[in-house]
Order: C-alpha cells, then sequence, then structure tokens
C-alpha cells in the first residue's frame, strides 16, 4: 500500500481529508503539530481521530510558535475575533501552512512517502493565504527541489482534496466516509475539555456547514 | 534600518553571512533551531556569536526533529561518516533548511522583516539538494504565495550571500569583518564542549577553507 503523511489538527476538514486518504488507498501517517496553540484541546481530538480512523502511526510533534506569536492563536493578548473581519482575520498564523508542510515533508522522506495530504479549504474558508492552490503547488515544486527523494526522481504531491469543497459538502463527504464529528474540534476557543464556543469564525463556518448540508450538528457547546 | 531575520547555527558560514548582513545595514535577528543535532554544542556557539557580532535578538527554537529522524545528524544510530560518499551524504537531514526557512518566515512576519538570510553554500558543500540555488529561489517564491505580508505586497526576499563562495573566500571574508572564527563551532560530532573531531565532512570542509585561505586555523580539536 502506498503511504501518505497526513497533517490532522484535529478538526472537522482533516478528519474527513484522512477518512479520503484512507478510502483512496493510502496507509495514513498522522502528523500533527502542537505549536502553542490556544485551542491545544484539538490535539486531544487529533489522537481520537487518529485512532479511530485507523493511522498506522501518529505522531505530536511540538514548535512553539507562541514565541513568535502574532496570532490570536498563539498569543493570548489578541482576542479571537467573534465577527468577520472583511480582511485576512487576526487568526492567521504566520507561515503556519509552510512550517507543517515542511514538517510533513521531513518525515514523509523519512518514511518513504511520495504524498502528502493537507486539509486546506478556499470555499468556506478564512482568507489565509496559505489555503489557497497557488501556495500548494508552490510548495509542491519546492518539495521536489529540497529532498534527497525529489533529486533522486521520488516525486512528491501534495494533495489538498477538500481545496475547492464547501463546508457542507465536507460534511456530506465524510459522513459518507463514517467520520464521527463529534470527536474534532474545530474552535479557535475550546475550553480544556474540547468544548466549543460557537461564535469563533470557525464555529462559525462549522455551524453554517452542518445547516447547510442538512444534518445534526454533534458539536459540544459550551 | 531594515530588520532580517538571520539563520544562526553557531557554525563557520553562519557566522560569516551575520556579519556580511551586519555590513549590509540590517538590524539582524538571529534564529537558531535546536532540532534534535547530536552536534548541539553548535547552539552554545551560535549564543556566543550573536551577542559579539550584535543581534538585536536572538532566538532558539526546540523542534525535535530526531523523533523523525533519517540522518547522521539526528539519529545516533547512523554513524557520521569520515570519508566522502560520493553522493548525498548520510547527514543530509530530511526538509532541514524547508523546516528552518519556514521557521524564519514565521519570524519575519510578525516582525514586519521582508529579508532573511540562510548560509547556504554550493560550492564546497556537501551535496545536500537544499544548498542549491532553485532551492532558495522556490522558497522566495513560496514565502510570498504563503504569508499575509507577501498578499499585501509586502515582499519576502531570500539572501543567500555564500552561495557561491569556495570556503577559503567565505573565512577571507569573514576575517575582514571581524569574524572570531573561535567562537564557531562546525563539527558533526563535537563534544560538549565545542570540540571538533577534525575528519567528518564538516571538519575537513573548514580545515581545507583555512589552510587554502593560508591563515591560522583557529578551531579546539579534541
Amino acid at each position: 500500500m502506498k503511504k501518505a503523511v497526513v497533517l490532522l489538527s484535529g478538526g472537522l476538514d482533516s478528519a474527513t481529508m484522512f477518512a479520503i486518504a484512507k478510502r483512496d488507498g493510502y496507509t495514513c501517517y498522522a502528523l500533527s503539530l502542537a505549536y502553542g496553540q490556544r485551542h491545544s484541546a484539538e490535539l486531544a481530538a487529533a489522537i481520537r481521530v487518529a485512532k479511530v480512523l485507523g493511522a498506522s502511526e501518529h505522531k505530536t510533534l511540538a514548535l512553539d510558535l507562541s514565541t513568535i506569536g502574532g496570532s490570536a492563536l498563539t498569543d493570548t493578548r489578541i482576542a479571537v475575533p467573534v465577527q468577520p473581519s472583511g480582511g485576512i482575520p487576526s487568526t492567521y498564523v504566520p507561515a503556519r501552512n509552510t512550517v507543517f508542510l515542511a514538517m510533513a515533508l521531513a518525515w514523509a522522506e523519512v518514511l518513504g512517502a511520495q504524498d502528502i495530504f493537507i486539509g486546506v479549504n478556499a470555499v468556506d474558508y478564512s482568507g489565509y493565504p496559505d489555503c489557497r492552490l497557488e501556495f500548494i503547488q508552490a510548495f509542491e515544486r519546492l518539495a521536489n527541489l529540497a529532498t534527497k527523494a525529489g533529486v533522486e526522481g521520488r516525486i512528491f504531491r501534495i494533495h489538498a482534496p477538500l481545496l475547492d469543497f464547501p463546508k457542507a459538502e465536507i460534511i456530506r463527504c465524510g459522513l459518507s466516509l463514517g467520520v464521527d464529528y463529534s470527536l474534532t474540534v474545530s474552535c479557535y476557543s475550546a475550553d480544556s475539555r474540547g468544548r466549543a464556543c460557537g461564535v469563533c469564525d470557525s464555529c462559525r463556518l462549522r455551524k453554517l456547514g452542518f445547516l447547510e448540508a442538512g444534518v445534526p450538528d454533534p458539536t459540544s457547546y459550551c
């Protein structure tokens, strides 16, 4: 079976993407990053999801981006917004997906995997620049220049299967693949038990997704 | 003054590059990565170099690549080679410079810096794929797609001023800028006091550099 490194945040999108990677025949190595995020409850969710969906291995790597800050998710002095800002919101974490993909690339090269999955989404998303097709394509190009494997002709592919999916479609897809969304945490302000605030940008998009999909929302709210 | 993030390993090349960035008028923010490298004495060297050369700030971020392994530098079960291998040697660390540049990009964005310096070198080097111009150019392109700053037109530049310098020329340049190479550690097998083995690939290139530059080698050898 083909091996893949799957970036798993513990949220709705990456859990769905994990199920897609499995459906497509990949042996999945889940990678989560403890990057100093305020919503660290998502890491416990990632452990649950990796176990239930059958990861061959699940690593949680520590990398404290809170020492850099610059985001509402990594600097507790910056409030998590509860209204759309109209631009790129303060929950944007500088270079986060570049860091995540770099780590996934490192592990993929060591595993002998050529496929990396990332659950970015460019439809119902928050306007983050590192959730766009151009970014994914540029990283794929970089990956093949950056590595011994790439130089030797073992081509890396970066998969972003949710890129063009509206949230409701992601949910329908995940449900058809048996994903239990009650295991996942999307909220930026989730409490230590993983209960969601219901009002942040991420909660808003998730709620709307369940509503538009016409299925019950299994999220635990505070 | 223009701000720059300068990746500082503690070795000869990055110390020289730091001096070049200062000469060129940058306020330098030094970034070192504690990535689980066996030669962690280089991190103490980086602290010395940052202090002596006048970094505005020096961060050492922890990110344990030894949990991924795949390199003689991050897996102690793999021996550090003492003979050139003819290909990319086992000291290659999968995706290391991609990870380092990603971290530098994150900090640069938060600092409001547009310039990132990395001390890669494509002449007297070990054949690492992430020390080539194509890689640097691909990362620069990625950086401007990946970030809020890039989207808003604050263009990032990745500087690799040593790329085409033979080691002897790097040494001459550094000496002309007042770099004290006795502060630096290049050896892959340096002991806890920073004393070099004298026989690994990195020591071999460094020794040869001092020899070809016609200047005394201030390295402490075991």
